[in-house]
């Protein structure tokens, strides 16, 4: 189980590091239900998982196992209609590391970051670097598992709906 | 991975053979999906199992993973609304094993036996003992993920649609 205390933003025209590899990363959901339930496989750097988040807010679980390729082969016909390709950056900013997702596919244009704390004290005093763009933390259209059944969301999302750190 | 080839039934005035001890499950699912995905989490003899089946019929997939019981215990609240518990007797006959499950809470009074096979045409040939009720193989209504969320079918429903072993 994890608890993550996390900030996200959308960064437009990134150029990664002359130094920085990406890691390619696969995920398809096989479930997604109503009461906020995902489950996820996902494919990166050679490993492969099984990953089931259930809650909501602050009492959200995680659950992540490892499973063989054939296991993930066998389970990703199952999230055909709920997909997200992206290569994954991680850039140090200071104490923190920025995780850099520059999407693929349906979702390519579209470029995130995110940045995880270890209280909310913390996230809330957190300024990121000025290539770093708009503040989306908690708006759900960005949710992997809904830019996977949605796409992108529209322009007019892009806002925070709240003044908090998270 | 594995391929279930099994036949259903039901059980009426189930007793136990004197010497046998039930195991409790208890088991819920985190999702089902229209398409035929569930995810279960299963405590059974103080082992717990997240488990991943898509797909439908032969093509069925199933990938299960042992996980911790606080795992298990956090995700247990997302299966609120589809549980089931049982207990579970494995009885010999001859070559197989009749699993009896007899059913508890909101399905008690329900019991049914399944028998795995090694092929289609075993299981075709196979006779139960006398004490093995109707054959209920493939009746939607009798899977673990129905009886957890819609009960005990009405009993119209307690017929095979088809003259086939399976």
């Amino acid at each position: 189980m994890t608890c993550e205390i996390e900030r996200k933003f959308l960064v437009h025209g990134f150029v990664p590091p002359v130094a920085a590899t990406a890691q390619r990363v696969r995920q398809g959901y096989v479930a997604i239900t109503e009461d906020g339930t995902e489950v996820r496989v996902r494919r990166a750097s050679g490993h492969h998982t099984l990953t089931v988040k259930s809650g909501i807010g602050l009492t959200r679980v995680e659950v992540e196992r490892e499973i063989g390729a054939a296991d993930f082969d066998a389970l990703w016909p199952a999230t055909a209609s709920a997909r997200v390709e992206k290569d994954r950056y991680r850039i140090t900013d200071g104490p923190h590391t920025i995780v850099v997702d520059v999407y693929d596919g349906a979702l390519r244009g579209l470029c995130t970051a995110e940045v995880e704390f270890t209280s909310t004290e913390q996230a809330r005093q957190y300024t990121p670097p000025g290539w770093v763009g708009e503040d989306i933390t908690g708006v759900a259209g960005y949710l992997n598992r809904s830019l996977a059944t949605h796409g992108i969301p529209p322009y007019e999302d892009n806002t925070r709906k709240d003044d908090h750190g998270r």
